[in-house]
């Protein structure tokens, strides 16, 4: 490539799902683009693209970038590995061409861009070949945390994230040695998750929040859930108590 | 109490530091307050303060909540846990009055209110006495992870949120059985936490980031910092590095 690149990517993180919980850069970058791109599952709104609804300017062209495989094929075979490979190599070009058309264009993530999110599969590939400005979010977790109305760390607390994709030995081992919990990525793992925390003693302590700040929020104890029937967006929460000034203690 | 309370509690998560990652929401709760109170050491500014400079209303009513003790006293000490709680239930009261009075106050924290807050303290308290809005912000890691220009976590990673007042031997064992790491309040626990991420074989790994996202931020490989010279708003980062497409591994 000899040709300046003149226009650039900007990650836009989401937050939790509220628009009201947008940064204001975020919030800003969104509202003037021209150019919008989000991943999405074939035939589906996408969560993404759903969260910012009635926030795009008139004429912004669309980019829905369409996830070649989801569920269908096990995540870890050679074969889901290669499509994924090439369906953000396809797009890595396409962006890239965009950008050096001259075009700013936002690609929008839920949450934190850097925290478990798809984009950072463009953003390794994109970042040494056209400028790539990311804008940090609300992390999803954070925002079902303050959903249950209840401070999730005190004091020296250790807060471990896990995803519910992890064998059964590992999350009892992390359940058992951290004083919160954050558990992504439930979904069908969550009779795996809910078994490995009976047996760390820690089922009665935790909370199931399923889109958290978006429409149709909804908090249970995991004791009374029905495992089998758990959504994509859905976290798992064990609260901290952590060290506090004595009076407190007493309350 | 026998009055309706009419005004309330908006706490207002500020974000790493840079005005522009507040949310919306907070963003305008902020420039909207009448009365805005805020955490400080007696005689400073204030970070959260500091944030949000330019962004008052004309006329809004500052209420500094300065801390009795900082680090003069052993945190573990009655001493201390009898003077911040007494700190607190004197708050409590005075922001009580004020919402009584039909006021609404809007009290400043840095980072999401809800994960290692100060403002925890007083939410506790004031709870069951008056309305109390919390607004979830972006934590200061996720700030920090950002600054790194590199993913904190990806595919399957494993994320411990560690405190550098932890005992070094607690620290080990989670540094070893964490992909990712996040240490907050390293300040003067700075050695400690070098120590044990050398003996975890992670210092190499490892970077420290200071005042993240705000003016004069740092960031540097923590092999090669001084570890006498650590200020409060700085974090420990260890990236993971997950599963991931194997076209991308390749790279
Ligand atoms: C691939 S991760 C993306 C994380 C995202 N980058 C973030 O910062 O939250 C997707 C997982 O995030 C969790 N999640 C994100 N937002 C959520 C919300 N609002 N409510 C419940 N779960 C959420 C779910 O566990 C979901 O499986
Ligand atoms: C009492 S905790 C408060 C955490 C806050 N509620 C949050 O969500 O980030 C204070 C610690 O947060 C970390 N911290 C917060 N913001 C930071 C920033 N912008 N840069 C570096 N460290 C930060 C530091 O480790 C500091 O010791």
């Amino acid at each position: 490539m000899t040709m300046a690149p003149i226009g650039r990517i900007i990650c836009a993180g989401l937050g939790p799902g509220d628009p009201d919980l947008i940064s204001v850069r975020s919030d800003r970058a969104i509202r003037a683009a021209r150019h919008i791109a989000y991943f999405r599952k074939a035939g589906r709104q996408g969560q993404a693209r759903r969260i910012v609804e009635g926030m795009l300017a008139p004429g912004a062209v669309e980019h829905a970038m369409e996830y070649p495989v989801t569920t269908e094929i096990p995540f870890d075979s050679p074969e889901y590995n290669a499509l994924l490979a090439a369906f953000y190599d396809d797009w890595t070009v396409r962006l890239q061409v965009l950008v050096q058309q001259g075009h700013d264009v936002v690609v929008l993530c839920e949450g934190d861009p850097f925290f478990y999110g798809s984009f950072m599969h463009l953003y390794v590939r994109l970042k040494d070949l056209v400028p790539v400005e990311v804008i940090p979010g609300i992390p999803g977790m954070v925002g079902c945390w303050n959903a249950t109305g209840q401070p999730i760390t005190w004091g020296d607390d250790v807060l471990t994230v896990l995803m519910g994709t992890l064998p059964e030995a590992e999350l009892l081992r992390h359940m058992q040695g951290s004083d919160a919990l954050a558990i992504m990525k439930t979904g069908r793992n969550l009779p795996r998750v809910r078994r490995a925390l009976a047996a760390a003693g820690r089922l009665g302590d935790a909370w199931l929040v399923e889109r958290g700040t978006m429409p149709g929020q909804r908090l249970q104890p995991l004791a009374e859930v029905d495992a089998e029937d758990c959504p994509y967006f859905a976290i798992v929460l064990v609260h901290g108590h952590g060290r506090r000034p004595v009076a407190e203690a007493a309350e």
